[in-house]
């Protein structure tokens, strides 16, 4: 059965590859974006898109809508920490807004684009749903509060939402893959190193306490990711605030990531070992089982090998 | 020496006591408060009143002021179940314009009225500032996203902060006692049977895993709280934001709160036994360690005979 959703921040990154698989289920889409970090060639054709600010978005939202998808947002850490204040206007006081437009218009169904950042310092592996929350950034932060304003707003009126709590999403499909500015995440950090746009990769801490002593993340191909943002649809139910980890369960060290980036592209990929910065927990790895459970999901692409692969298409093709 | 203070939400129970305080200490207090839910005759002579809100801070925010005392907000729980969207706006949103009004007219220094009601269901008891934080209502859920906000603004643009964790604060202090509406909370509800206003007390549950099986609570009286806020003003270091629980470590249970009101007043007050109440956590008590080691805050007033005598004394005056 087809639907008509709007998708808020569909010209970045993971919105783009969920609004292209919205597409290509047969839905009609509105992407709605302000291209304040996104970029208007992301947004997949097909796709219907205004320009504007999820603040406004009561100029657009009516009961033809089935559901909206949720991701506009800032979420660059480094950046929330030197200007909280742009993490709780945007991404805080922009779902008030949104929230109020959905209820005004009578859209009664959400998926939000939530973080394992919510989560802080793990006090266990893999993270659950029903761990502690002790963001350890204006960006976790801002998420948080907005995953506890629609727990608030389905209990109260009736909406059915799902958040989803990624883990280090990675990979690309079409014409949607990373680039952020600047670019903080791992995979496409090593890229340019295989590209020569970067001498190095630097490596935040050898002396952890895992299997090769760097840092182990759950990587996550957005592919993967997107399909579990379309079984949200089908899960959502009215009054309920569904919350569920998205990731594959397999950590990857640095080291691993790095060495399989050696071998996809056939570079040679310098190495620098830094300090730890703070604030970066050894290990961070999803317990995936409530979305397992609650929504069906089945994540297929989960071998790093793929990921770095379809990254590197991206990449070779972004470097044009 | 002397200091000017604004204090938002003054012309309320624990503003005004604050106020109160602040006047008798000898310092400049400003009172902002858009009477919603506070009472014009709430604010103590000596101080000066502007009736605003905090969104429109900006307009008489000025580098005169040496610190913002922060306490307008809306705190009730039932209600905030009901209309969530109401204590996101107002305590959220109201408060990144105080703070955007503050880092404006450069005034760098805030104790902000934070609450217990943050934790949620405790893992344990006492409970001290590293416990998780898990907010059951958007009531509780508002107060920890304004610490988290809080948190993010002293490590960015150095403000000195103190967030203060009210447990069950109760007594009455000068004109300033507790009248919600509607009225939630024990001692005043008990108080009202005493007066004759109400038949009985509904005790909420008498199975709990507590000696008498009522609910514990920790009572701390509103005068020993205002002295911790301008303890606070001492305390509070640029770059810093420190979270202290206020409570006295000392619980009573809903049966010797109504034992204690007999005992007082000398009326009779009959008692019906109802269901538990979703929600309820059998005891909550506070550690107040961090307090008294980083404040030297030393409550004086944690009888509860006397705390319930203040209590009276206000009830029977604003019955008149």
């Amino acid at each position: 059965m087809s639907g008509k959703y709007l998708v808020t921040g569909g010209a970045g990154y993971v919105g783009g590859v969920v609004a292209q698989h919205l597409v290509e289920a047969g839905h009609e889409v509105v992407v709605l974006d302000n291209l304040s970090t996104g970029f208007r060639e992301g947004v997949p054709a097909g796709a219907a898109f205004i320009e504007g600010d999820i603040r406004d978005a009561a100029q657009w939202l009516d009961d033809s809508y089935d559901a909206v998808l949720h991701f506009a947002a800032f979420s660059q850490v480094g950046e929330s920490v030197v200007k909280p204040e742009k993490y709780w206007d945007n991404n805080v006081g922009g779902t008030m807004a949104l929230l109020a437009a959905m209820r005004g218009a009578g859209v009664r169904k959400l998926v939000f684009s939530s973080t394992a950042a919510t989560y802080g310092e793990p006090v266990s592996t893999p993270i659950t749903e029903s761990d502690p929350t002790a963001p350890t950034s204006p960006y976790g932060a801002s998420k948080l509060a907005v995953d506890h304003m629609i727990t608030g707003e389905a209990a109260a009126h009736g909406l059915g939402a799902v958040s989803l709590r990624y883990f280090n999403v990675a990979g690309a499909y079409g014409s949607c893959g990373e680039r952020h500015d600047p670019e903080s995440h791992l995979i496409p950090l090593v890229l340019q190193v295989a590209l020569g746009r970067r001498e190095a990769i630097s490596v935040f801490g050898d002396d952890y306490p895992t299997p090769d002593g760097t840092c182990v993340r759950d990587y996550i191909h957005v592919a993967d990711l997107a399909e579990a943002h379309l079984l949200a649809l089908d899960a959502a139910t009215p009054g309920e605030h569904l919350i569920c980890n998205l990731g594959n369960g397999n950590g990857f060290s640095v080291r691993e990531v790095i060495e399989t980036v050696r071998k996809v592209t056939g570079h040679p990929v310098p190495e620098v070992v830094a300090g730890r910065r703070g604030g970066d927990p050894a290990v961070l790895v999803a317990s995936a089982a409530t979305a397992r459970e609650r929504l069906g999901w089945n994540p297929s692409r989960a071998d790093l090998a793929g990921i770095v692969a379809d990254a590197w298409a991206f990449a070779q093709q972004h470097a044009k």
